[in-house]
């Protein structure tokens, strides 16, 4: 059987950002797949990806992208799978021409937008719309936020204690 | 039983655009139920209300502001659900202030955020959402994207007939 | 034999901006064709028209979109042909959202964008893009810059004089 | 009896910038705890803490923040002591969403922002909150204003006789 | 004796906005002058105001300004009250002039910046700030947070019956 | 005869990012003369470039310029050739000044505007440009595009492998 | 002998908001010239009319124009005389693209920009320019100053008493 | 006698940006004083400075400040002076919030506003100004843009030759 969430990126020098998104995911057991789709460089590729998401098994697709970032939007145009984007920082304009044209979207074809570079947040995103179905998963997002509890606490004994 | 999409907004002024994503869910045929609730003007309701959400049956909140738009975050904080944000077009800063504070959300709680004003695609996503385990609504959603394509290339045909 | 630009646009709502395009390309005699393709909404529309622009005979598509605008850029992708892209403007952000992700592409596929809400211009540089075989053409710009200039030089006298 | 101010921050690494407001209160000889609270990962945390603000004594609150900024606004919710928030730089988008997230309460919840970083400041404004009422104080912040006006003519200097 | 609150703008064009100040301190019963002075037009003016404001019984100090906002920062260097800032919309830029000018204060000279428009809760942070030592205003305070809550429980059920 | 394409720069530290233009042409085996013209600083000689573009053999112009990005803007206004613009990333403004001053031309003068520091695609740009009516290179343009999607298929393996 | 002052904007549309500038000068005694001139449209006029100023005997430009607004950069480039820029209010960007185009120019060549529709600004920077020199247009400066005063306090009068 | 330019500057660490405004000045042979003024921490002084600065004998101020940058306009408004504003680079906000809050002044008060960090434009801008009345410096500035000319036609070369 396929993977449960696909994880995709409009180039390689996203990895190291959207890794994020694969390590949130194997926090929950989620099983992943990752790879690189560019929307502008192969977009048969994106197509393919897109068409044959569901069949193949996935519930989800989390996808990063910088600058003209298309590449969630067009997997969401041939999808009927929710579609997670991740603006990835860019060299100019601050991250706002990748936040823009990913959240940006016309009626009728939503991108499920979180914060520039975001990913961890994405494969959490990804846990809770898997959870809405499996109580397991849904279990390990409490979890998850019980122990985010636990650290702040730690910190902030530490740093009233300074 | 409760219903299966939350739809809350910061203040009675965003119901025009928030009535959109209920609009949405009802094409899907899903329940849904909608209320006001002001994250600085009621947080005890805000934390009640996502506190209490899981319980209640909802699998999927959807939350409107605008401004300082903290409504999503905040039930983002309490819920282990999916959390669909929507930022209301604000009078001042074209309603940067509105998505940023809406979109950029820290490690570890995510928002999924649609478009400025995107109410409709707040719904089709939660549809996504529980499309991703119910077949029924999956199929709905492809006949959405397969009737809004029909739409448009009916207005193609009238563009090129002029 | 095929018309010579295409002009396209995400939406119907477009046609009162996208209307300029082709009435420059009227003024300077050059043949075109007019017609709605949403890259979200009609995807296979989409890759169908830019897969088959170069053999229908087309030598330049002019794309008009806004907010996500990612028309040009999808286009673009799948074809050898210049992409000019307009920008419309949208409600929310300014028009920001339109000209980034309309502008900003990645290395290896370019768009040409021109103002926002520039389809007038659009069609002229269309029409310069034609014009660097086409003598006849060449010829037309100039005129069409000597008309312009003379049109200023009127109104000059009108405000001098008051 | 309680501290007079409370700083609080949204991470602990927010640190290094909101220490200054410490600073500030020590040069005024203003008692002050200071804390870790994350709106996000630890709300009932800021629930309970700006619920019990004023009866453990707290007479102003200090907030710093960075990105979806919420901290300074949930506390000032649920408290009628003045909240000052503090907009940390974020990575992306040169601050913008600390500031405007911070900044835009709707009518009702006012959040007494500074400059973005400028936790210096804040701890200053608290000092000429609680010199309303206290001679003292205010004594102090005209020898402050007075200290800073004699290092700025000796920079003069210093620039004049270069 | 003095008012308590000085409420000051730089135009007269912004007294719509600023009323809502003024209106804010009637509501809780805390007494106002209101006027306007133009840190750039009458700058002598502006610096006799702070100059002698403490002495006049103020205690707090409201200043409201649009585009190059300069008056509150101003007024701020020259007494040892808090001054508070309302960013007046301007036509252009969306608001962000008059925000950035009002609230990115240097080192030193705090100016406590509300919301763009945001006279009404420049108002109630004066109360808020005068109720740190008067316990009559601290009750208005809470009384004031108690009805808006009602009004918001209201409307919400407004909207939960359509 | 003349070379094709001309290559402008408004400043020799703009080098570095144009001397991509000139790369990309090179693989395109697409001749070209590159040379340093300041809208500002030398404008007769600007002038001069513009008027005798066409009768010198060029064919289109690449024009890069930050800060306030005149360049491309001027050269167009004097030659029928068409004229693309490359936003150079300037220190401050995040390069908002470089792109809205090339790319917002008015009516009648069209700039085809690249990303900013998007040099590589201007020339990939040119080269469509040329290749409407040389069959050669938009046969190289085609293989461009196929080379540049084996090596995104090449990579999308790495990142599977991993 | 020529008039003191020229006004120039890019196109006639802009003269509501130059004609401003032209009645701060008569206000001041100032003569002037006032005529359109498009850097965009007819480059070589704005060529000759800069190279000419100086004999002419203009002593300063004043130069409005929005969007990408060059024709301030584009007469200074040409003249030694001290040149003023208006930059005009464009419908998208909120005048974004208009003050970056007009203010961020390179070293060497200033524009001394006022702010977005500041044309009555532009003519009083004129007169003070003149006003260097000339003793006389220094005392109606003077004057128009205490004027100015005169109007706020009495604005402030109507204030205070309502 | 009085220098002919006052530089001044916020805080001494802008003084290496300020200080080219003085290198400009030199190179043109006008003398100038420079010092640091705050206009807020020595609001006293900027009064003392801008009232005294014409029977000081200054002709021209140049102001440099960022963030909330009033300084140019608490001068400007007390001085009939033409003053030119030079907008610091702030570590927040891209420079935006010095910008903005320097060149939107209100009618009556203008600022010439060169670009940010332009200090070096500024002191050209006053040789400019003193230029309307002083041949010598005129032909200065002639020199001065000649020179300039030769110096990029070399670097043309350079470019050309490699």
């Amino acid at each position: 059987m396929g993977q449960k969430v696909g994880i995709i990126m409009g180039s390689d020098s996203d990895l190291a950002i959207m890794q994020e998104a694969a390590e949130s995911l194997k926090d929950f057991g989620i099983s992943y797949e990752i790879t690189v789709i560019s929307a502008h460089r192969t977009p048969e590729r994106a197509f393919e990806y897109a068409r044959t998401a569901e069949e193949r098994g996935l519930a989800v697709i989390i996808a990063g992208a910088g600058g003209a970032a298309h590449l969630a939007g067009i997997i969401a145009a041939m999808t009927p799978l929710p579609v997670i984007g991740v603006p990835i920082l860019s060299k100019s304009l601050s991250g706002m021409d990748s936040l823009f044209s990913m959240v940006q979207m016309p009626k009728g074809v939503p991108v499920a937008s979180v914060a520039i570079n975001g990913a961890a947040n994405a494969g959490i995103l990804a846990a809770q719309i898997l959870g809405v179905s499996d109580k397991s998963i849904r279990n390990s997002i409490k979890k998850y936020k019980e122990k985010m509890k636990q650290e702040v606490l730690e910190k902030a004994k530490k740093v009233e204690g300074m």
